[in-house]
């Protein structure tokens, strides 16, 4: 019997704030480090960029990027160049939600996991995301860790995996005073989801305006360059 | 309001026995198919070639071929060309268990799922599997279910989707046997793990013995074609 190995992790990177303040409390936390983004057809592809500055910072022990389909899947404005990136406020599940995203990436980051025998998956969902994603709701997440605690050997070893999300009661204001007081230096990260090459933000997608109200309301200086 | 279309199904066809049944038991529930494969880094390619040809014969409205880096992640023998696939029956969760996958697989299915507001995802999971796989056992299938439920934006809007496993209490022969009755053709099929660009079995691994043990114990004829 493989024991896991609970001071392994693995982090779910996409090289925005809540991801690399993630990186941070897991650090903080004594884990080693294996880092994991994809590259799912989303727009931004300097999004990457960032996650791989940010693995680097952190000292990741491994940084994998995976390359997804999921613009075969389609159904999300950050997936289908079809559909415009909204650049107001809206009602309800945003277009740009990916249909059952963070299922499959927490589902590769369990593959992993398992081979890794690490004891914990770092994912960096809160309280801003889960007014609009489905998939980032404390009772999502608790399911899935059920799940998760059924689909694998080390499961049926009796090695139970973790789904560690130290953020998930934060607004964004918090998260950024939490990673000031963990030393994250913001400014390799990219939260646009229509960034251009250079990682420079639109300053007018959800994601932009979550970022600036964050920092505002937090009484910190915003270190994107914008567009 | 979308509506979830309950006679939509995303099949999960791997070409083998299993999968093909599923596909004739979708049919006969009067189900549109939308038939799933991944190539995966398996070894036996033509298995995807299989899938090809039953997703024809039920005419499948759509069928997805989608790539998945699962070897990147390693820790199988069937995705990792250093592990060789076992020729003897072995004690516990067999070298070619690939990790998470079952749960990658229904994850893509749900998204997909998702943005054809489908409202079943039929998998072939059965008696035989789980007593090797973990994530073929019915905790398994209906933690992955309730996940399921609370991951999607047509979970929020209140339509459930149904992981369908009719198979999950039949070993081979029962699977063959049914087939049978359905009018299944099982000569495209392939199940060897290890299958020749012809896609003729090796007749010697796992996957192939519970093969020609089901055939053997339904009293019928295997029309696979051996090395």
């Amino acid at each position: 019997m493989k024991v896991t190995n609970e001071k392994k992790a693995v982090v779910l990177v996409s090289g925005g704030i809540d991801s690399t303040t993630c990186l941070a409390i897991a650090r903080r936390q004594h884990y080693r480090i294996f880092a994991l983004s994809f590259d799912y057809g989303q727009r931004a592809a300097s999004e990457i960029k960032a996650a791989q500055k940010v693995a680097a910072v952190f000292a990741a022990e491994e940084h994998k990027v995976i390359t997804l389909d999921m613009s075969e899947i389609g159904g999300s404005a950050l997936t289908d160049s079809n559909l415009p990136v909204p650049e107001q406020e809206s009602e309800g599940i945003p277009i740009t939600y990916v249909p059952a995203r963070n299922t499959v990436f927490l589902s590769y980051a369990l593959a992993w996991a398992e081979v890794l025998s690490a004891g914990a998956i770092f994912i960096g969902v809160n309280a801003v995301d889960y007014s609009g994603y489905p998939d980032c709701r404390p009772d999502y997440i608790k399911a899935f860790e059920t799940m998760a605690n059924l689909a694998t050997r080390a499961a049926v070893e009796g090695n139970r995996i973790k789904i560690a999300t130290p953020l998930i009661d934060l607004c964004k204001a918090e998260i950024v005073k939490l990673g000031a007081e963990l030393g994250v230096d913001y400014g390799p990260t990219v939260s646009c989801y229509q960034a251009d090459s250079h990682g420079r933000a639109c300053g007018l997608c959800d994601s932009c305006r979550f970022r600036q109200r964050g920092f505002r309301d937090a009484g910190m200086i915003d270190p994107t360059h914008y567009q």
